[in-house]
């Protein structure tokens, strides 16, 4: 039996579309051991809801992870999530990179962390809510042929993570369907530009330039018509204390950058503008995790 | 009578394109004076070709800032360059920004260092040559509006650059003229990707994953045909112990970057790459400079 604790992920940060990723104080717990017959359990988030069938993420991530290890055994699999669903809080990474873990561990770890990140970007389809979610920390990821590659950044620890998660549900691919193919070459500067600064304001714990280091013009705009309120916020972040504010991968949750005595107030204000649109709300107060998925 | 020195740049720093600049130990002289009679005198790069005339850059750039501040006499410049033109190295934004700061100062400096860069980036078209050659240092432009905002990074120290100059001559307008003007979002994450893994590399002083962190798809594709002998450089940069390389600004200059140790190997291996497909050259070994325009 292994238990294996695998955090949210926050991709899409800012500007680094498909690119940077955080992983945050909220946690997935997976049990998983081999038995005699397949059998999945699941408490929590998406309980009732997630398939206890062979097509359980979980048990797809493992049985595939098994697969290259040549194991054929069943599987005992019980979940606890923390992490909502479909809300742009790296659910399904976790419960890909939770799961290869602990059927790796089971398996008598013959994989590295390395090739878990490659198997997981693989079954994924990108690296950055992956990534931090196998290592920890503020990662960037980029890929070269079949590789993942990545550097682990730390978070200035006076750095609150506010994030203001909506009831309903949006899946990741519906919000990368209104995504244009093409863009201008001045919308990839818009956003080259914003990730370069960025990287050097959390580097160097500068934040007076976080507010114009967290801008996106790749994805947001596409995706105000799926998230009521998203512009609202975006809007009114800067005059309410936040130091940066954008969407929490593909949404809709939303996320605010701020420091500790302003986290609260951002909180409420976040889900009081999605209150006007009938969204109802609730938000989260947390701070990056700097480790990834680990045998507990 | 002011004299001002002002740095060569290269822009396009990597996959920082039109974001991203340094400023190198290679310098343009600006003497300039109010006088009875407009009067322009060059020695050095340039000298024999470049305009005497009111079209004269330096003279153009001064006059613009002079105006902004109703001043309306002649002007005495004479120029000692040392920055070959029109091969990347940012020769006209140092002219721009050395006849701006030489004017300003003339004026009794009533423009600050930011004004002076939003008037020259206007100027020029683009910040990532203007912010360093004002600033000093690698710099990171992003522009908001009519503004500029800059980031200043410092190199690591134990980092060479070694410029390739083709004896040739590239317009930066020609070599923009065969850019697409739209690209696919895979390209744009492509270069947002390597720009953060860049600004964290140069950050920390971790130079194991620069190679991947210099790399471009948005300009450096497009160019080759402009620059016989770059993709040949680029292909075999690492294997020549380049720890970086990529085109200068718009080209045709080939920048690697090294450590000390590899500088000179690393500038013959360009050059005969350049001489084998008939491209004269010559190559240099800088530093990054970590000031700006300066009064001498």
């Amino acid at each position: 039996m292994v238990r294996v604790k695998v955090p949210a992920t926050i991709a899409n940060f800012g500007p680094g579309f498909d690119c940077i990723g955080t992983a945050v104080n909220l946690y997935n717990f997976i049990e998983m051991d081999f038995s005699g017959f397949p059998q999945i359990e699941v408490s929590g988030e998406g309980e009732g809801r997630i398939s206890l069938g062979e097509d359980n993420l979980v048990y797809r991530a493992a049985r595939s992870l098994l697969k290259k290890a040549g194991i054929e055994k069943s599987l005992y699999i019980r979940l606890k999530n923390r992490i909502p669903l479909s809300r742009g809080l790296g659910s399904s990474a976790a419960c890909i990179a939770g799961g290869m873990m602990a059927a790796n561990y089971l398996a008598g770890s013959p994989f590295s962390r390395e090739e878990i990140i490659n198997f997981a970007t693989e079954m994924e389809g990108h690296p950055d809510n992956v990534v931090p979610a196998v290592v920890g920390g503020l990662a960037i990821s980029v890929r070269e042929k079949d590789r993942v590659v990545y550097k682990k950044l730390s978070m200035p620890s006076d750095l609150k993570i506010v994030v203001a998660v909506p009831e309903f549900e949006l899946s990741t691919k519906r919000a990368r369907e209104v995504l244009p193919k093409k863009l201008g070459l001045d919308e990839a500067v818009f956003n080259i530009g914003r990730t370069a600064l960025l990287v050097a304001c959390l580097s160097d714990g500068d934040f007076s330039l976080l507010q114009m280091a967290t801008q996106d013009v790749l994805h947001q705009p596409y995706r105000k018509s799926l998230v009521p309120g998203m512009e609202e916020i975006l809007k009114e972040a800067l005059s309410m204390g936040m130091l940066g504010c954008f969407l929490s991968g593909a949404g809709p949750s939303v996320v605010g950058l701020v420091r500790e005595e302003k986290a609260k107030e951002a909180g409420e204000f976040m889900v009081g503008v999605f209150g006007k649109k009938d969204v109802k709300a609730r938000y989260l107060i947390l701070d990056t995790c700097n480790d990834g998925a680990t045998v507990v």
